[in-house]
Order: structure tokens, then C-alpha cells, then sequence
């Protein structure tokens, strides 16, 4: 199997140029695509076979969307690309000075041109116990394990008698107040109250909580602060427990521990407190943000380096000397931009291309049916329901696919006029320890009882 | 958490008789609605939170319906119902002495009636490595994995070299010519056929090979000779290898063993090649036929314990002195007696009801794009494009849910019109142990050549 690599020279044996981009999120898809057509060969790599539209995840994790409707298949898109290849497979480690990529299954991949998109994983700031706790909400696998694992909390507490136990079971801990957190504390709430309350006898709506923290004094810090303190007054009115200034400094099996001193008992805790950069080993000895991000000069090349470009939540792009945010916008623009780059360099323009600067569009974050908030371009803000609805357009627009922009539509359609969330089965529960943790036979403070009890 | 049977006593104490279903396939699920809202508690018991249309399985297995398509959610079913609850548990052994079964989690849960419908898992004949390298095609997670298996040979062997690693990657062997392997192995040949050929530059469509083995002398056995005959005829111009009178003897990671002798180089085997009724713990002791069915009654009681009655797979009804084949009208329609015994048993009616009988409505199968054959009650067959469309009338009607309707026959327009198998992502594809290995260093072949070579 030493001769995968070879198989790729062979199918790509055109002599031209060849620019490796390593992952397929937004920031390398937009390059990849860009560089369709072109007088390069493009190969493209990724761990999994899909892109996937991030923004939606939490969609998936409430029941509302299949994990199909925001994936979409990287084959289908470059299907009829004479010089794009797709490669499915895991990047070990980079070597600059020989211009080569490990990559498993297979061996090494030589470059022309790299650029490396290889986006940022959860973040638990080394604590590895909250690791083990919490749930991301970062890859489709994780959306529908909290889809599982939510549904079998309620399962588990329409059958429990113990109050404690119960309690531990409805109620739901959402770590971090940016839009993810935001949304997905939205749509938790509506998945409970909209649906859980008419299929569970015995669980009455005022016995679930949802408790939001954010470390910061507000929600969505990146917004303006109107926009902020809108989306916190929605979730409260929607019954949602908003805590600011607060931060989950310890789990276990039973409850987190908050940084006021407060202990919350749960048995979920939703993670979207932190990001941090992936790098493939290698990129060790590279110059690094304070947000740990790779250092690149304003062409969006890797400093210290030579034909090797970095984009995307594992670069530190600025503009106007502020670092970008980990959003897919910025990655977007700057895949573009290193593709447009690179063509410079290959057909030897006379003149370097102009510094990357990042055209921000605006940003945008919905709470729930009929709210959401979008900030547009010139500081214009809407919130409530034609925020909803920019929201919609927006999403859509981006989805790729035709089939996946239809069904995202039905579904979200379905879900208005019919107050369902239709996906609804717990998939592959067994594999799931904080599922199976459920099972345990009792919480700490029972354990004690039964102790000084029958034994 | 011992307290969970409390708990259902508490909210099924109305004093009525209870029964307790267990299983929520076409028998539990048959039985359950019948007893709803009639003057019985009923407890319907399951592991999953769903009911699963398992006739379209392999549609999920080769990317075409997503898995919330076919399943539906228990609690939806019953959401109206006043006398109807459900509790996702397993159940881990029945006492019928003193009328309890074991569940988990939870404790024991009392009945004044049982209707056990367990249904069948897959069977190996014993044969432990063959099991370990087959996938079955019973469950959903058993589809869905079979799905990212399959697309991730695909993704493999685009990039291999070597010839005969290639060819284990792209030989499907498909074990069991009954519907379910007959089904999948057309399915299986329209999403290479149609879809991967335009995604997978490397792979040309004569180098897959799908090999679908029957143990007896034809496909179909429970149809007509004619109709089976047609099946397979269908299947060859198709360029499915048919072989008949022949059985899967053996497996390794590299190939399988055929009765006739020939060695199968494959990495997938498809198991749809024997099931095997799935008793709970304690009914050991219970009479069981041939096939190792709990022997019922003519009125489907368990024969020797009392108020116990079997269903479905699990059961050896009889009709006319014969066994019926374990599909899902028989099961739906002694769910259906089932539950019409008891209401007779607690109205305390003066006549016993009458013996069971099957009335075979006919059966159905599709063999891919316009080919379908359908035997019709007084002996009525109907093959190619009328078999099909007879298929997908009786399919959608017999689906739960007007959404699952809508949506599978949106499916099933998409892929008549536009040749495509959407749902084409692997997730997941890290826990599967036979997708990772593929990762493995070399067949037992190459191994032998590179101790003779550089070592």
C-alpha cells in the first residue's frame, strides 16, 4: 500500500504544477474551487468524504435536519473537474524543507504549492475530565451524539422515581455564549418544549433546564452589544437560565461545577466554550499567535517557509492589524485569495498580488423561530423575525447542493407550521459511554444514603 | 434507580389489566395500536426509541433513504393514546411463573398478559469468523455502516495500486438470495453502476464485481420458480455473478471460501444469508420447532406457561400445518389476533376465539430500476416495470407517517430521474472495524513476497 502515492502521481502526471490543499472545510473547498479549471493540479485531501456546512450542526443535534442535508459529498463536487483530485485520508505530518505531506492510509504526497486548511478542534483548555464530560458540537458525529444522548436523558427521566436523579437528567448545561452556544441553547429549548412535552407523559415542561454560560459579561461577543443583550433577553424569555461571568471550571458524572461556586447536577454538558488551531505535527517549530494560530505575512503565507500558505482557523490572518475570527467568511476569502495567489506565482506575474484583506460582509445568529439577529455591512442591525428571516436566505444561499437547499427548506418549513422536530431516533446509542453512563446505579449523594442505609 | 418499575406503575395505575409488549417491530407494534384505547394498560418495551420499516434497509445501506426516513419514533405513534406507554429498556429475561420480566435499565415489570415479540437477529450457523467478517442487514446501524463500508472501498481503492488489494477492495460478495440479499444486490449495483463511476476517476465500472450466493438452487425460494428465475435473470444482464446451490463456508480480512471451492479475494461480505428467532433469558425451558421458534398454540399461546403469547419471528405460528416465513404481514396480522384474544379474555366473552389463520395478501420484492416482481393472493405475478410500481404503491402505504411517505417517494423520484444515491457520506467510518481495516499493511500474499524481498 506504499504505492498509493504513486497512483496519485500517475493520475496527476500532467506536469503542471501541483498545489495540495489539506482539508475541505470552507476555507480549502473555496481554494480548491477556485482553482478548478486552472493550470495547476489540485489535490485535495481530507479525513472525511464530505464538506461539512458547520453553521447548521446544531440543527442536526436538535432533531430537525439529517446529517445528509449539510454534508455534502466532495466527490460530487469536483465530478466533473479534468484537474481536481479528491483523496480521503488522514495528514500525519508536513515536511517544508523536502515539500512532502505524510498522509494515512497512504504515504507521502509531494507539493508544488500547499495550503494548509486544516480548521481548529474542541478546545478544553487541558482539562481533560470537562474532555470526557462534554459533548462538542464541532463534526457531524457529535451532532448526532448529542441528538442521542439528549433524547435518551429524556427516555431515562420519564421512567426515574428519584428526584435527584431526575433532575440530573433534565437538566442541560450549554458551555460557551457565542453563536454556537447560542443557537444551540435556542433550539434545545424549542426541541423540549415544542415536542418532549407531548411525547413524554410524565415530564412536564417547568422540569427541564437549560442553563447558557458565557465567561465573557455578554452573548455573542462579536456582535455589538445591542445585538448581544437582545439574544440574552430571547433565551430568558424562553425560559433559558443565561449566566455571564460565569465559566464550567469542573465536571463528573453527575454535575458540573461553575465558577461561581454553584454546582448545576447534569448529566450533559454541551461544549462551545474554546477552539484551538489543528496543526499536523511538523508545524512545531512554525512562528504562532497568541490564539496559538499559525503566523502568516500578509499574503497568507506560512512565515519562515517556502510555497506553503495557511487559511482558515489555523492561520492567523489579519486585517488591519486585528486577527480574524474563527468564522467561515474570513476562511472562505482567504481560500480564494491563495488560490488567485498561487495562479500569480505559476503563470509568473510581474508584479506580487495585493495584501489579503478581509471584506467583512456582516455576521448573523438565529435563537429560535421568528428571532435571530444580523449584522450587515455598514453597522445596519435587524433582530426578531426579519433577522430570522435574512438568516434563512443566508443559509440557504450557502448550502451547496440544490437537493440539500431544498430539504434544508422543507425541513425548516415542516418545523414552523408543524412544530415537529422530525428526526427524532436515537442511532448507534450503544456506543456512547455518556449514554451508557446512565446506567450507573446511582449518584454520589445516593451512593452515601444507601450506605448508611440497608447497604 | 431500582424504582423505575415504580414508576410505571404509578402512571399505568388505573386498575385495568395490563399487557406488556414486548418488541416494537410489525408484531409488537400491530398488537399495540389494535389494544389502543381499549380497556387494557398497555407497556410497549423496545431497545430502540423507534419503530424501523426494515423491507427498505437497503436503501439506507446504499445511500439512497436516510435512516430517520424508515424509522419512526415510538412515542410519536402513541402520543394521543390514553392507555398506551412506551419505555425504551432491554429486556434481559422473562419469569413467566411469576408473571415479570427483567428489564434494563430499570427493575422488573409486572404483567397480566404478554405478548412477546423479540423478532430474529442474524445468524452465523455458529460460524464465529464469519460473523466477525459480515455485515448484517437487520438493524439501522448495521445500514448505515454498510453504507460507509462500502463508499469507503470505493474512496480506498481509488488510490491503490496494487492489482490484487484493488480487487478485494472492489469484489462485493453478497451471501443469501432470499429478499433482503436479492434487493441489496441490485441496489448495490445501481449506486456503483449509476453514481461511483462518475465520482471515482480510477474505478471503471468492470472492475466492481457484486457476487450474490444462494445456498439452494434459486433465488427467491419462497416465490414461484418463474418469479425467482426472472430475479436472477434480471440480476446477470445487470452483471451480477448469480451463483445458486452454492454456500459461504469460510472468511478472513481478505477473502471468503465458497462451498464449490472457489476463494471469493473480497473485504465485504453482506449476511443476509439465515436469522435466528432472539429469546429473551428464561424461556429455555419452552417448546421450540425446527427452526427454534417458540412453539404457540393455534391461538398463538406460548405453549406450557399462562396469559403468554408469541409473535412474529419469534414464534412458530401455523397456518394450514405450516410454519409461516418470518416476514412482516404474518407478524403484523398475529399482532393483530393478539390483541383481540385479550380484549376477548378480559371482556370474559363465553366462546373462545377463533383459531388463527394467515391470509396471505401476496409478496413483493424489487430488483432495481423498472424491475420488480410481485405475487398477488389466487396466484397473480407480476414482473418488470408493473412489479416495480406495484412495489412502491405498497411500500409508501404500509410506511408510518406522512412524512416518511413523502419523503421516501421524493427519494425515489430523485433517484428515477436524476441516477443519483445522495446520501453518500461516511460517518462514523473511525469505529468501524472493518473500514479500518483497510488500513492493514498487506494482504497475506504481499506478506509472503516482502519477506522474500526487501523485508
Amino acid at each position: 500500500m506504499a504505492a498509493d502515492a504513486e497512483r496519485i502521481e500517475e493520475t496527476l502526471s500532467s506536469g503542471r504544477p501541483r498545489v495540495l490543499v489539506v482539508g475541505a472545510g470552507f476555507g480549502g473547498l473555496a481554494c480548491a474551487r477556485k482553482l478548478n479549471r486552472k493550470p495547476v493540479e489540485v489535490l485535495l485531501v481530507d479525513e472525511r468524504n464530505y464538506h461539512l456546512f458547520t453553521p447548521l450542526l446544531y440543527q442536526v443535534a436538535t432533531a430537525l435536519l439529517n446529517p445528509s442535508d449539510i454534508a455534502y459529498p466532495l466527490r460530487r463536487v469536483f465530478r466533473g473537474s479534468p484537474n481536481v483530485r479528491v483523496m480521503q485520508a488522514r495528514v500525519k505530518s508536513v515536511d517544508f524543507k523536502r515539500k512532502v505531506v505524510q498522509v494515512s492510509p497512504g504515504s507521502e504526497l509531494r507539493y508544488d504549492y500547499l495550503v494548509l486548511a486544516t480548521g481548529s478542534a474542541n478546545s478544553y483548555f487541558g482539562n481533560q475530565r470537562l474532555a470526557e464530560h462534554s459533548i462538542g458540537l464541532k463534526v457531524l458525529e457529535e451532532a448526532t451524539r448529542l441528538r442521542n444522548h439528549v433524547l435518551s436523558c429524556l427516555e431515562r427521566a420519564e421512567m426515574e422515581t428519584d428526584d435527584e436523579v431526575r433532575q440530573s437528567l433534565l437538566t442541560f448545561l450549554v458551555a460557551g455564549g457565542g453563536p454556537t452556544g447560542v443557537e444551540y441553547a435556542g433550539a434545545l429549548g424549542e426541541l423540549i418544549q415544542l415536542v418532549a412535552r407531548r411525547d413524554f407523559h410524565s415530564i412536564a415542561p417547568s422540569d427541564v433546564r437549560i442553563v447558557l454560560v458565557e465567561g465573557r459579561d455578554r452573548l455573542l461577543g462579536m456582535f455589538p452589544e445591542r445585538l448581544g443583550r437582545y439574544a440574552e433577553r430571547v433565551l430568558r424569555k424562553r425560559g433559558i437560565d443565561v449566566r455571564t461571568n460565569t465559566l464550567v471550571n469542573a465536571a463528573d458524572d453527575w454535575s458540573a461545577t461553575l465558577s461561581d461556586g454553584s454546582t448545576i447536577p447534569t448529566r450533559t454538558i454541551v461544549w462551545s466554550a474554546g477552539v484551538s488551531p489543528e496543526k499536523p505535527s511538523g508545524t512545531e517549530a512554525l512562528a504562532e499567535s497568541r490564539s496559538k494560530r499559525i503566523q502568516v505575512d500578509d499574503r497568507l503565507r506560512i512565515e519562515g517557509v517556502r510555497d506553503a500558505y495557511a487559511i482558515g482557523d489555523v492561520a492567523a490572518a489579519k486585517t488591519d492589524g486585528d486577527e480574524l475570527p474563527m468564522l467561515s467568511p474570513p476562511a472562505m476569502q482567504e481560500g480564494r485569495y491563495v488560490a488567485r495567489a498561487i495562479l500569480r506565482d505559476v503563470q509568473r506575474a510581474a508584479t506580487p498580488p495585493e495584501p489579503f484583506r478581509y471584506f467583512d460582509k456582516g455576521t448573523m445568529a438565529t435563537i429560535g423561530r421568528n428571532a435571530g439577529i444580523a449584522l450587515v455591512r455598514g453597522g445596519l442591525q435587524f433582530t426578531g423575525f426579519f433577522g430570522w428571516v435574512t438568516w434563512i436566505v443566508v443559509h440557504v444561499y450557502y448550502l451547496i447542493g440544490f437537493r440539500n437547499r431544498l430539504l434544508a427548506l422543507v425541513a425548516w418549513g415542516w418545523n414552523y407550521l408543524r412544530f415537529d422536530r422530525p428526526i427524532r431516533i436515537v442511532l448507534e446509542s450503544q456506543t456512547d459511554p455518556l449514554v451508557e453512563g446512565i446506567d450507573d446505579p446511582a449518584p454520589p449523594s445516593q451512593k452515601a444514603r444507601s450506605r448508611g442505609g440497608s447497604g
